[in-house]
């Protein structure tokens, strides 16, 4: 049946992004490999002019080799994430992951250093920051149990948003449909739970290693990151944080049940953007906000056989209303996301940052 | 032989070039046609919310069709453009292009903007005028014919940064590889060759019709831009300005027979930039000036079966003295590349801003 079908497509993928985790260090030892090759194949006066740059790759690969260990450790990690046992048993066979697969898990090592470093600091004051004190003040935590005002992160990635909203009195559910941030995230909320300082900052990762464009030195590449750079761990009500699995329209779908939606580079990933927002409309209570912040790179935008509609903001905004929102604030923030500070190339984002209320 | 095979490359290349043109209609247009499907498929309580939506989509194929016909004429004009009479023979035979070759041309209109119209001149104030201002002071024109000045731009794109050097009195030579901008760049230098104020202004493109994400507004994606913003025919000495087609290691092999040499956004076009950096020493006078601006986004990064050497910037300067270089100038500035204004996300490059003497 239908439902069983389904249940073996997720199957797949899940296996087809353990599968991309395990084949990380292989591919980019390979990409390493052909850059020793090719430089080696330069003339020798030409190679003599650098006689550093063999021991760079060799720097660089050894950089890898630390990514594939902490990959190693979150699929590792995982493995208890699910309860369904059917997981578990099809790990040792594998689907064919492709280089669109291998960027994705890339593109996670990179999220970890916006998500939960100390260098990431930056990225989260501008996009974080905003959606956060907005929320604090138009629905201010209550740390009495039955008063708790809500929070619902639809695409939390990494989870630090919804964490950031638990930590500050608030019962926050963060939801994501990606296996890479979900396994990431696990691994990263889950595992730091000690409550010594040294439960921090315990874990390495190399973002740029696999970055050799627009690089003004070789040590930008090879840069290593701490993290996390708090102790997710520590909560002071911990059972009002959680983390769902899942596809944001298959999971909520109870009218009038949250005070508040913050999303935060999300409403892009729809492959029809006004389903979003009729949802987010939906399940907030009356009085409930929605604060969004976010360019518009539409996730299916190009891909064939996904259905995609790309409006543009202005109607965007148009739906935002006819829905029934009231917009309370509708400015421009400047984002960034995933951005390597030290590259000769950056990704700037005009964000729409959106305040809009259920009457 | 070797020259024969050459020869053909050349021809194939070339007819791909002219069918990548041609298709450029169908393939905007199949995807806009995309768009309308996913809208009408759209639950029609959503498809009321944006009465205006599928208007919107057919003024973009308004503007998908100006481009067409701009493309038309730049092809058509370009069937002159080679002696070679091989070429217009062929140009009937169709070579499949890419939808890798559809992105060149669609990065050519973009192109128009950045370097012959009105909207490009803060990118050009950016890019080109700190070049211009180096080579002005350290190597000033002379409009003596015996004594005159020259500039080589190797990478010129569409001429702009070569034509400014012969306006103001320089031999100014462009050189560029890409049929894409050669074919764009004779069309516009050549075309507009009237002395009246009608002769600029008199082309339309929308550069932005192609991109259907991180629009604030639709007005944006069918935005008109007129070109040229000035006449390019319009040269004091007109027998001192020239582009020549070609790979720049293969044309410019003569030692000591250029004044300046100016670079921007090209050293990182290299199979191998250290060859670059000896022959921009090795075609310079002594006493000659090679200015230098851009990135470092390797060409043939990640493009199997192509040598690619990616260095950091430090090795590029490490190169750059170790060939004889002395280096007079060693900072960065902010760049773009055919970065629309309007846009959610922009690009911005940290260009690294280079002068540097043969002795």
């Amino acid at each position: 049946g239908e439902e069983n079908k389904e249940e073996i497509e997720e199957l797949l993928h899940y296996m087809r992004v353990v599968n991309a985790f395990k084949g990380y260090r292989k591919s980019c030892l390979r990409q390493l490999d052909r850059c020793e090759e090719n430089f080696r194949k330069l003339p020798e006066s030409h190679q003599r002019m650098l006689p550093a740059h063999l021991r760079k790759i060799e720097d660089a690969k050894v950089c890898v080799d630390v990514n594939a260990a902490l990959i190693n450790e979150i699929t590792s990690y995982c493995s208890n994430m699910f309860e369904n046992r059917q997981y578990k048993e099809l790990e040792n066979y594998t689907v064919k992951h492709t280089s669109f697969d291998l960027d994705k898990v890339k593109s996670t090592l990179k999220q970890i250093v916006r998500d939960w470093s100390a260098d990431g600091a930056r990225e989260r004051d501008l996009c974080y920051q905003p959606i956060i004190d907005e929320i604090l003040v138009r629905k201010p935590p209550n740390t009495d149990e039955v008063n708790s005002v809500s929070v619902l992160v639809p695409g939390c990635g990494l989870g630090r948003l919804a964490w950031e909203f638990a930590r500050r009195g608030y019962f926050s559910q963060g939801n994501e449909f990606s296996f890479y941030m979900l396994f990431t995230s696990h691994f990263i909320i889950n595992r730091t739970q000690g409550d010594n300082e040294t439960d921090f900052h315990q874990y390495t990762v190399h973002p740029w290693v696999d970055q050799r464009c627009n690089n003004l030195s070789w040590d930008h590449a090879v840069k290593a990151v701490k993290f996390p750079d708090v102790n997710p761990g520590v909560l002071a009500y911990k059972n009002r944080f959680s983390i769902a699995a899942g596809d944001f329209l298959d999971i909520y779908t109870q009218a009038d049940s949250w005070d508040s939606v913050a999303t935060c580079y999300f409403i892009d990933t729809a492959h029809n953007v006004i389903s979003y927002i009729e949802r987010i409309y939906h399940i907030l209570k009356s009085g409930g906000v929605w604060v969004n912040l976010g360019p518009l790179l539409y996730h299916f935008y190009g891909i064939s056989n996904e259905p995609s509609v790309e409006l543009s903001y202005e109607e965007v905004l148009d739906v935002v209303e006819k829905v029934g929102f009231r917009i309370k604030k509708n400015e421009f923030l400047t984002g960034m996301y995933t951005s390597n500070p030290e590259s000769m190339l950056k990704y700037e984002y005009t964000c729409a940052f959106l305040v809009a209320e259920k009457p």
